[in-house]
């Protein structure tokens, strides 16, 4: 019930259609992300990811995904009436044609954000660089955390430092982080990264997404990425209708997105799979990517925990490592 | 993926069958709870809580619901082959018979534990004292700790700590509170109560249950309340299954409970309802009792929820006060 003073410097990132395409191949509906544009705006959200910017020739296309996959500005441009909720779009180092990437004054685009291993920051920072020459915002999104060690981590935070990339974000893409982990990150990338904004990007794995996310507000993290019903890939994200509620920015409204929930997430949900799944439990705990609990729940052992739970327990069985 | 060192003074009091039953109501067979107990057992569970030790003449009972309910030792005795997981049960105070409980010397209960407001501390107090003096471990749990003012609780911890109850806990009956609050309420009991130890009930309705535990466990917090899949009222429970995952000691194993959720919890979910759900979160938000929620849920109207929003935050509408 805590009031979030502290927390007025926070942006929400709505990432249910980029995040929550990797559930659903980005088969959303036009009306679908209308509506959710709207509901977003009505709520005081202030981005919403619409997807992906790669390219199609440079992203092996299996030509049955959503349009949400490579973002057309043009298509764009016929589906959504802007109005303050501004619009954000991610990009994977060596997928994406720069060609494609318009002047911002051209775009419907207001953010890009790319998203990288550590390894490959020297890439992103070229990319990201690039978006920042032709008007964009910009962040890094320095993926798998966890599992990166604290000189190779370094050396990237440096790199970035010294670019013109607006935002760095700390991503728990396994799920595996608590707490604890997040203030030590948060505290490590504000000693490197002395001028830039920080932004979070959770896994719902262990229950923890939440708490994670409002761990960095309150320690001054500016960017919160979150979902409409926690939805996102293998145990989703940070509910987006969670920090509206919990986050009291006056102008913030929970009812909308409880609109957009009631409308269209109820529904999707008995479709589609996302949420706290006891195989995604396990290779969160186990500090594993998720694609191993998802290949268990889309086969027919998807409820036969023991056994996946022995298996991933079992390196030379399953990791071949 | 913090290694919890600072958390090996604590001990996990499986509530399932006893919180799960209020969703239920009681309707666990015998074969679940001895796979349960079993269960837990196999995975070093301090404390498995089977049931209720209310009694039937006190506590209008409706002759539907199950033994867990109005727990017997004659009952208990051939049910469950006691291990190393001790057996806790609660009671209400003004709903239990003293002349129903045994000297712990004939019984096979470990643990009684007195819920009660605040302002029935003293009856609380007189019921575990009884049940210290028959030689069980007692707690008096608090509940609904986030709607009673500071002088009323002062005076409730105060008189707690001059008697025989060995642990009070920390309750938050609503889950409506966060990892913040719960260090308040630490810090707090710690000053009013040199001589106990604490314990602490959480609740998911913010998807906060398990980060508040977690919490209350770094900070000292011995008992902490759990149960399987998260089984309890409404949005339910830290669930157990996190804890064994996080908690380090080496004498958890996660792999017992894992079975249990396979064998059993599955296709119970599958049949009850309990977990996140968004009217038991807007409830939390709103720091509310989860008994509207639980009432809308079971009406036609179970997922309009700006309906059930707009009732709740218009006071002279729903609330009568």
């Amino acid at each position: 019930m805590t009031v979030h003073s502290k927390t007025n410097h926070c942006k929400i990132v709505d990432c249910t259609v980029r995040d929550g395409g990797l559930v659903n191949n980005w088969d959303f509906s036009v009306e679908f992300v209308q509506d959710l544009y709207e509901s977003l705006n009505a709520s005081g959200v202030e981005y919403m990811e619409v997807g992906y910017k790669n390219s199609p020739k440079l992203l092996k296309s299996e030509g049955t995904e959503g349009p949400w996959r490579f973002l057309d500005d043009e298509f764009l441009r016929k589906v959504i009436q802007k109005k303050n909720t501004k619009l954000s779009a991610l990009v994977d180092v060596g997928r994406v044609d720069e060609a494609d990437v318009l002047l911002r004054s051209d775009s419907m685009l207001d953010l890009i954000r790319v998203a990288c291993y550590a390894r490959d920051t020297a890439k992103a920072i070229e990319l990201g660089t690039l978006f920042h020459e032709r008007g964009y915002e910009t962040t890094i999104n320095i993926m798998a955390l966890s599992g990166v060690m604290d000189n190779e981590l370094n050396e990237s935070l440096a790199m970035i430092n010294d670019s013109p990339i607006d935002v760095v974000y700390i991503v728990d893409s396994f799920g595996s982080l608590d707490p604890d982990d997040i203030r030590f990150l948060v505290e490590k990338f504000r000693r490197s990264l002395k001028n830039k904004r920080l932004g979070v990007h959770t896994h719902n794995n262990l229950q923890l997404a939440f708490a994670n996310t409002l761990t960095a507000a309150q320690l001054g993290v500016e960017l919160l990425d979150a979902s409409v019903y926690g939805m996102g890939r293998a145990a989703g994200n940070t509910p987006t209708e969670l920090l509206l509620a919990k986050l009291t920015r006056p102008e913030y409204s929970l009812r909308p997105v409880l609109g957009m929930i009631e409308k269209h997430m109820i529904k999707l949900r008995e479709k589609e799979e996302w949420g706290y799944l006891i195989p995604d439990m396990i290779t969160g705990t186990l500090d594993e990517h998720p694609r191993s609990a998802m290949g268990w729940r889309a086969s027919a052992k998807r409820d036969l925990f023991t056994e996946f739970y022995d298996k991933m327990t079992t390196p030379e069985v399953f990791h071949g490592n």
